[in-house]
Formats: structure tokens, sequence, C-alpha cells
């Protein structure tokens, strides 16, 4: 029983057997190959408009690369606290800034808004002495499995816009959100004022595929260099572009998405009706977050249910009791239902027997 | 009646007389110079132990540079919220550390504790994914004016040790917190556990002197080429040392220190006895912050005191009032008494007058 | 018929096989599946010692990491002018050391010397304005389809040694050198003086993946951030282990660099009986380097044959006259034996015609 | 004797004096002060136009603040093999520029050429492989003491713009070159099609002064985040903006570098006429460079007379003998006629008991 994370589930049949096809003769290098190209197109034609789309091996590189070309050496990236390039990627995204400062709101939920931005730019009073306000991202869904609707993303943007900042969307679970929120994958995006996303595939099926899609194609001129000297320029580029075309063929994504999201449902509709434990942020995608009893985190661990403990610096674990655990379950397309089913057995039984 | 800042008083006459008594002849450049040595001589002096001592022209390069000789690009560095190196250097730390991570803590007062270290060390369970724990720097008198007994630097390098990460010290008003503490320089440094710190002369007394003094030789080996590649190693080096020297010399450095935190008591004094107006933190050193009314703002700004604003960020101002500004006065050792006096007659004016 | 670059041909069978065999079930991520650590134990005994390698997905992301742990932002990195870490990486080497400075040396044949080392160190006199030689890096085989011996290897190690430099060889084509100087991988490399190595598999049969290897066990301890920050830790790294598995099983990376170096012996053979060009380094590896006319140049594009023009800048071309083109041909454990015949053929007929 | 650097010697007297005479009140900090105003006007007037002027306190700033606001991390600056920037700085314009690259062209006299530049643009032929070509800096007066005519840097200004370069100057020694050719700064600089410049004073009389002038609006618009976080923007800034205003005021800068030019011409005249050495290069500006046998060298060093051997790495000492010496000779402002004298003398003298 696997809800470490989406990451530690396989590749899609369908994905590997695309890179099973593409395993044949020569093709260029270096993303000169059709596969590449007709990824782009596949992109374009799901946001409704051209973009121009890098792919990468990693969200943390798709992260970092994105907001260097936002945001100068000398810039300030806001974000929320625990943003994933703010928490999760050992400085990656200073390392490819070249040592931009990374603002973190510290705001419930895992999403940020426009009066935590406002009020931390009103402290930007000291001129050359702060860094440049350059950039905002947003995680979409969130690091807390919230998700940001279109209206929310436009409000954050036009904020953005009115400083004089670019929009990033890191959307590793990008296809979790997009099912959640019900909306166009263009409405989410663009339409909303995001100027570059990181369109991740890798949590939802591929092998190692992340995309950096460029909606303003200013942005994007030169960024093949720095993608190039980031060492994520794949010489055997056909493989990535393989993949992604079978990722979007026929909704695959969407579907892998729909599974992962409910299975989060029926793993969070479940928790909700056991007592003693609580769930500190509604499960609005593929995670989800609880506080449990130690005594039970060390039953499930001893059960072999394989999760990660949450390190509680933030709003949601503020009330953590000394014998409480944060923990979060991550759900996959390829999660098994019965395995959601025997989690929350294993708690219904203790929670029997307890009485 | 300025408060804006120690930098913006002149330069001791005794220090500018040593820099023309420098200018005579030839001398080797790029630190080969005899004022070079005598300063670090000095230096040692001061300190009781051989220090090696790296003179530059800034606060935001002495503290850049010696967080880049503990911090290794991919490493995190403790700092409070608001101190110098996280705020008001526009990402020097980021920049000469290649990208390391600032981690502010939001503690009261200006000072960070062992308690809210190891808090957020404990948030640190993502192996690789979290930057490397490598540095705590201090800020000595810190950025509210408050000042770090050496036991309460021995109990933070205590943590640091523990963790093993090296300890810095940031003593741009270094003299103004030693004064304050009656402690010698060896006890509120390196007894106390401080592996490098920067060591302030420009805000009491000097023209452009910063020296970043090593008390650990072994990070010292390699530091002239951080200085060299920073540009912040001077070909007419002699005159940093000259001034040094002077600075020194027969304890001018404590001497203008001692006057401008008398400057500051008689100021703090002053203020604590007029009604509509708080002093958020103590002032220990030689800055006095204080929560006042608009209307007194506008008032003092119009009868020409200069002062600065301060972001509203920290635990301090959390109870502005929307009709409240939070202000800053800083005293130099060459702020007039008369000023402080003119400052607070004209608010115990308009004390009055309100009756 | 495609000489462009043994990246262009696609992944071997037997590694396709093996991605495909490692896709099923869950795995721990970002390293801690057991293909990781299988494929770490089966370097080792390549190399008859324990190793730590840290795979990664391009030769660039390699060179420019192991160099980042042998040489500090301040330092020197010796090469060969047309090194691959020098000419093709877009400076991934200064963007991971965070400003190194490679210093290029202009040798014949791709291959650094002793006697080139000394001299360019010689020229090091300016104390902390020149920057701290750090690193010597090689390419086995060299970017001219030269190889290094092991007694040539060692000769540069001991020079880098005597001066405080670690020592990289950049193995993207190793396999090939191997093969070609009939050494062990032990011989060739740490026996030799080596300290770290990019050890390269995509050229020569994988799909995307290359190690980092340390022999050194104390430059690869915070070598884990390292790679997490340059965004080359795979979430799903088992697909990088199991290639690495079935590349290196039962001498599959020995049997495809020799086939690859079969087909260069067998084409520069043939070129060398051709009138009207020349081939100005040895065709030691996989590759061929020649000199042909701008009229046959022509002939062979036209005829569908597909290779690279190659930068006239260093020795080789000196003498390059103005109706002559210096190409690159690279040979694959893939190409068709029929190709090199057919393109030999191509050659011949016009030599014929041309009489 | 002191021909080691002119950077050996002292301060001007006017220029202490302006230093002293600043010496009073308070002044608004980090260039908020008249002064650094009226510098910045002062500049514009000798630039017949308006200029933005940001003071710093070493070349090495200067050049490498330059140079990245001309050239993203990612590009290429062409320079000379033998440039400050290239060999002096300790990989300063790598670190601020985010590890860009400089491309050395070997050129003899310490001048680049546009053919050069052109032949070495002709081996980008790699794309993203390549960095992207980005600025060219030139050094007026060169590391060699010669002077690029407004003809030739305007040739050079040609090939930058043609392939979407910018074009910085190195002028550390710009007073020494501009009176050597008998040309406005305006035809010098942008005229000749100069976009940003490092314009010394330090090597010329000042204390610590490098101003970076841009003469091109645009790019000077963020340049004030990139000075501060280099920590070279000085809280007492006044005292660099009085250092310009006196080295500026009646042609000071222009009579102290006639001065120097004139000692170098005394002396080049004198060696000329010595036999068993020679000058590779002509004395244009405030050094001469020189070809000695060792045992002259021996004999001066003996003599107390100080200068700096030469690294012999460029085409002015390939032919240079084992028993000989590649030297150089630089003149001050300051430097005493009779010390000239007597260093020709030591020479004839020699010369004479040879025989």
């Amino acid at each position: 029983m696997n809800f470490a994370s989406d990451n530690q589930y396989g590749v899609h049949p369908a994905i590997m057997a695309a890179l099973d096809e593409a395993n044949s003769g020569t093709a260029t290098s270096y993303g000169g190959d059709p596969w590449t190209e007709k990824a782009e197109q596949a992109l374009s034609d799901v946001f409704e408009r051209k973009v121009q789309a890098f792919p990468v091996v990693t969200g943390t590189a798709a992260n970092a690369l994105s907001l260097s070309a936002l945001c100068p050496s000398y810039g300030a990236v806001f974000a929320h606290a625990e943003a994933h390039s703010n928490c999760d990627e050992c400085g990656a995204p200073e390392l490819m800034t070249g040592g931009a400062k990374i603002i973190g709101l510290d705001e419930p939920g895992g999403k940020i808004t426009p009066a935590a931005i406002k009020a931390r730019l009103a402290t930007f009073i000291r001129g050359v002495h702060d860094p440049k306000p350059a950039a905002v991202t947003i995680t979409e869904a969130s690091e807390y499995g919230t998700v940001y609707t279109p209206a929310e993303v436009a409000a954050i943007a036009e904020v953005a816009r009115a400083h004089g900042m670019g929009m990033h969307m890191d959307g590793a679970r990008f296809a979790n959100a997009l099912v959640s929120v019900s909306a166009s994958p263009a409405e989410l995006t663009w339409k909303a004022g995001i100027d570059v996303m990181s369109f991740g595939a890798t949590k939802n099926g591929a092998m190692a595929l992340e995309a950096v899609v460029f909606f303003d194609q200013g942005l994007a001129e030169e960024f093949g260099f720095r993608r190039m000297r980031s060492g994520q320029l794949l010489s055997k580029s056909r493989y990535l572009g393989a993949q992604m075309i079978a990722y979007l063929k026929d909704g695959l994504w969407l579907d892998n998405a729909r599974r992962a999201n409910a299975m989060a449902s029926r793993l969070a509709d479940g928790l909700r009706s056991m007592p003693g434990l609580r769930l500190p942020v509604p499960a609005e995608a593929n995670e989800v977050f609880a506080i449990i009893p130690k005594e039970l985190d060390t039953l499930l661990k001893a059960q072999g249910v394989i999760y990660h403990e949450w390190p509680a610096g933030g709003p949601e674990a503020r009330d953590l009791g000394l014998e409480e655990v944060f923990v979060r379950f991550v759900l996959s397309y390829a999660t098994p239902p019965e395995d959601v089913d025997k989690l929350l057995d294993i708690i219904a039984q203790r929670a029997k027997s307890a009485h």
C-alpha cells in the first residue's frame, strides 16, 4: 500500500508503448526530431494557442528554469512558503536565476492570495536594497492538494501585472487540478494571466517528463540557451517527445488524473468519518493531508502502509498535538482502489477496538 | 536634525587625519602595504588572538563574503527574518554564495534564539531536497537596536555547532553592542563561538571600511580569492588600513560608540515619557524604534527632522494602528545632543498643545 | 546514412527491454529504489572498487556537476580548448561551479599534455588575481576521436596532483576509449589518478543516462545536494538504474563500443585510400575527422549522407584550404556496415569520375 | 624607484583636499547626496551628453558589473586574451554575469581586431550549445600600454553591433589613452559605438574610484540593483562623488595623464637606445614593456627598482630567450622624473661596463 507519492508508481503502459515505438532508426538529436515537434503541436492544441514547449526531465528543472526566464538575478519571486520551488528543490531556482530571492508567503491551504502578495510588496520600501519584485509562482494543484480556480489565478495575475511581475504556474499536478476545477487548460492558464508554466507529466504516468511551456513567445526566445546550460537538453530528445504525445493522446492525461483524484476523494471521504483524526485541508486533487495520532501512525507503518510525514511548518499544523503526526497520502492513477479500502479498513478496525 | 542613519554622518577627524598622513610616497598595492599589516595586528590585539582580517568597503560585501566562506551554494543560512543580509542587501549573500538560501526566522526584538533555530531545523526532513544547513548569522547590535549578551551568542553557537553549522556575526554596529553589553571583544565573539565576523567601522566614524575577520584560520585560507573576485580588493589598500588603525587607536571606536549609545538613551528616555507613542523594543545600542501617530510623523517631517519609516513586517509592529507609523531613529557618535533635545521638544510641545 | 552523431541512433533493445521490465509495481523515488542500488554495485564491480555513482540524464550535466565537486567558484579548470565542457555546454560548468574559469589548452589531436598544463600554470603569477588552479579535465575518448593511454592519463594526473588539482575524466565515449586502449576500467581511471568521471552510456546505447562516478568518497559526500539542485535527481529513478544495469550486463557496453569502433576503422581505412581528402587525426575510437573538398561535401549531402561540419578553430584545420571543409563522421554501435560501404562507394565513384 | 604600478602612488593632493572639504555635516547616504549628483553631471559634461554614472571602488567591480549589464549568464564576451577582465579579476565577470564565458582573443599588442572577432564568431556554429555572443570589451589604454584610435574602436563596434553584441570599454587608464590619441572623450567612446564603460580614476590620482558610465540609458535602468548586490553601493557615497568632482575639475585628470605618459615616453625613448634589451610593443600610454636580460633584472632589483615581471603568455614574448625576462614598467602622474633618469642610468652604466 503505497501512498508516499504519485512518483512511486510506474509508467503508464500506453506511454511505455510509445517509447518502444519511437525506438526505431535514427533521429536528429537535441530537439530536432519530429516527436519533439509533434509534442509541441499537441500542447498547442491542448492550450488552444501556439505555445513554445521545452521538455525537461524533472519538475525541479522546469520550475527553476521557468523562473529564470521571468526573474533576473537581482529579483524576487513571490511563492507560497511551502511551494516546491521554495522548499523541495535545494535551491534550484536560486541556481538557475543566478541568486534571486524567493519570498515565501505563509498562507493557509497551500494557496497564496492577492492580499498576501500586496501586503508583502508593501514592505519593499528600500529601493535597490530590496530585490526587484519580478515574478509570482503558484502551484496548481498546490502542495496541499488544493486547487486555484481560474478566477483565483486571474486575481493573482492581476496583482503581478500591476507590479510588473511575470506569472508562473508550477503544474507538476496540473492535470489533477484541471479535472478538479472543470476548466479548460487555456482558461486555467494563459487566459487567467499565466506567462509560463511547468507542465508536469511524470507524476501522472510518464517516465521523466515535464515541459516548460511559454504562452509569451518573447520570453521563450533565448530560453534554449538556459535549458542547454542546465544540462536538460537531451540528445535523444525523441523519447521525451514520444512520452508527451502519448500522454496527451485521447485524453490519457485527464483520464489518469480523474482516476487519481477519485482515489483521493474515496480516501478523504473515508477518513473524514473516522474518529480521532482530522483533515486540515480539503482534498481537491490527488493528495490527502491528515493529522493522525502517533499510535495510529505506528500501526499503519507496521501494517506496511507507506506514506510521508509532512513538515509541520505551516498554519495547517499549528494545533498539532504532541501525540499527533501530520501526514500526507498521495494517490496515483495507478493506485489500486483496494489499497484505499484496506487503509481505511485498518483505521476503522483500530477505531472499533479502541472503543 | 538627522536621525536617518549613522551612515549619514561624516568621517571622524582623527580618521580623516590618518588618511592624510598615509598619503605620502608609494606603497605596495592590493594589501601588501604596511598599513594593512598593522591594521590586522591591531585587530588581533583587540581580539586577544591572531585573526585574519580582510578589509572591504561595505557591510553588504562583508556579510555576503563572510557567508560565502561558511555556506556552500547548496546550503542554508539561518538569520533573523529582518537581518540586513536577508532584507537590505538585494541578494548579495545569494550572489556571493552562488545561490544559498537564507532562512529568515521571524522572532521578536530582532534577535534569534536557539529554540527558533531548532524548530526550523526540525522541518528539514527532506534530505537533499532541503538545502544543507550550513551557517547561522546574528546581527550585533541587531537591526532593532537590541544586543545579544555573550551568553546568548554562545547558546546560539552551541546549536549551530551541534548541527555542523558555522557562526557569523554581522557587526556593522559591533562597537555599539560591545559598549552596551560590557564584554570584551573576545568574549562577545570567538570565545562565544563566532567563526567569522563583519567588523564594521563605517557607521561609527570611518569613511568606507568593514573587515571580514576570521577567528578560524582554516576558513580564511582561500578567502582572498573570494574578496578579489567580488571587486573588494582595493589597489590602494593603504587607505583602508589607515582608517582601521585610526579607528582602533586609543579606543576611538569605543568612545564613538559610547557617545552614540548615550544619545540613543537620551532619546529613548525622552520618548518613553511622551503620551501617544510607544517603543516596541528597548534601545540597547544606538537605534530607537517607535510607533508614532501619523500626525506626529507629518509634523516632524515638516520641522525638518529626518528619519526612516520602517517596514512593518515583523512582530514589533503587529499591533500598528491605521493612523500610526513605525519609525526608526539612529544616533551617531556625531549627533549633536541639541538635536535630540530639539526633537524631544517638538514632540513635547505637540503633546502639550494636544491637551 | 547517418554519421552526424552516435546520439542519433536509438536505444539498444536489451536496454529497452530492461525499461519495460522495470515498469512494474511501486518503487521508492529519488534514488531509493533497488535498481539504483544495483547499478551502483554493477559500476563498483566494473571498476574493481567501491564507487559512488550519481546517475544523471546528459553528459553536460555529468561534466558540469563533476567539475563543481572539484572546483570552487573562484577556481580554474584546465581542459582542452575544444573540450565538450569548454565548447559544447553553453557554459554549464560555469553555471554549476558558480562561475569558475575553464582554461582551454589548444593542443593538437584533442589531447592535452603535462607540458601544456605546466606551461599554462607558469603564467599564474598574479596570486589571488588569478583563479585558483583546481582541476584538470580530460575527455576519453577525446573530442577528436583520439584516446589517452593509462600512462598518459597518469602523467597528467601527476601534474594535477602536484599542483593540488583534482582530476576529472569526461567519459561520454568511455567505452569506445576503453576497448581501443585495451586497459581495464580501473587502469584507465582511478589507478591512473582520476578522482571523478562522467561515465557515459547515452551515446553507446542507452536512452538518457550518464553517471557521475566518484572514486574519491570524500568528494561524493555532499554531491547529492548538487545533483538535486541542478534538477538532475529523477523521481522515477528506477528507470535510470535499469538502463545502467542492462548497459553493463554481460559486457553489452563493451560489445557496442567494439562495433562502433570497428565501423570507424572501416571508414577511416577506406577514406585513407581516397585521393583529395585527408584525415588530420587518427581514428582511435568511433569518430573519423576528415578534411574534404567542398565539392565532395556538396555531393555527399545531395546523396543524403548526414554528418556535421566541425568548427575549424584548432590546430587540425590550420591548413584548411578555401575550397575545403572540415567534417566529422561518428559511428554508432548501430551504424549499418552497409552505410559505411555506401559512403565510401560514393566517394570512390567521384574520385574515379574526377579522373 | 617604483614602476610596479600606477596604483602604488598616492592620492593627488587636490583630491585629498576635496575629501576633507566634503567631510562636514550630514548627507543622504547610498548615492542620494549632492556630490554624487554633481559628479554625474561633471561626467555628462565631459562626455557631451547625458550619462548615467555609478561610482564603484575598483576596476574589477566596474568591469564585471558593466559586463553583467551587457551579457546574460548564458552569453559570451569577446575580449583580448590578456584583458584585465579575463586575466586579473579572478573570475569577477563570471561571478557578476552569473557564469558567462569570456572568449579570449590572443592578438598581438594587446588589441583585438574586427577580423579576430569575426574569425572567432565563425566557430560559433553549434546553436544553443555555444553561449550567445553578447558583448565585446576592449581596454583603453590596453594591458600592453597601446591605444585604440576612435576609428579602431568604431570598426570593432560595427562588428559587435552587426552581431547583436554590446560594446564595453575598460577605461582603467582611459585618461592616458585619451591624451595619447588626441580625441575627445565623446569621440573615443559613444560616438565610436561604446555602450558602457569603466571610467577609471584610481590609477590616475584618486583614492578608490571608478565609475560605470552608461551611454545607453536603457541598460542603466536596473543597474542600481546589480551594484547594490555586489556590495559596491557605498553608504557614505559623498566621498566617491567628491573624488570624481575634483578629478575632473579644471582638467586635473588630463594633466595627470599627460605627466604619466610623458614619463613613459622618456623611459621608452631611453630604453630604445640601450643594447641588449628590446621593447616588443610601442609605449603609447603610461606603460613600457621590455624584454631584458635576467642579469639586468637581477641588477635592477638589487638597486631597489620595483617593477613586475609579466606573464609570458602572449605573442609579444614568444621569442623570449631562456636568459631573458619579460617586464613591465608603469609610470604615474607622480613618478619623479629623476626616478626615470636613475633607472636609465643604471642600465646605461651596466651596458658600458659590459663592454
